[in-house]
């Protein structure tokens, strides 16, 4: 039984160390989309463009939704990241009206 | 005036092609990350281990914290990201216990 104990917990370091590698990923990935998103909003400002785009945001959310479905996420998870790129598309519009 | 508004319109097509790019990263990643912790899900449950360990979850915030500061991402962002991210992991273990 401790043998057992032992190995589910070797087992469970190494799916930490996982998690914890693809959080760095996941951190990475988000800065630099921040940097893609920084420079559209500059890019609109200087040439007198809508912050907004409705169009193309509901093409995202289309294709967020596509490809959650496609990577086999957890529904509940992918509404919460959906929710989550969405409030920071329209954080990201205010703060440049302002 | 128009050359440069078709040089600016080039310029934002391309930054959104890689804004779609970073997002598919992002939603294969967390689908990778899902897998880890429903991994470790089970395997706290076969062990009777408690589904909530609150050293290791100070743990990620903290690492989330600085490498959110290394990256460079916005600290707005980064707060919105780790509130995501702890959110999930409490849903996950309520989810776990019932």
């Amino acid at each position: 039984m401790n043998d057992l104990v032992d190995k589910s917990n070797v087992i469970l370091q190494s799916h930490r160390k996982s998690i914890d590698r693809l959080d760095a990923i996941l951190v990475y990935t988000l800065a630099e989309r921040f940097k893609y998103t920084q420079e559209v909003g500059k890019l609109k400002a200087k040439n007198n463009l809508e912050p907004s785009d409705p169009a193309r945001e509901l093409k995202q959310i289309k294709r967020l939704e596509r490809l959650s479905k496609d990577a086999g996420l957890d529904q509940a998870f992918a509404k919460k990241f959906l929710n989550f790129i969405i409030s920071e598309v329209i954080r990201h519009h205010q703060s440049l009206q302002q």
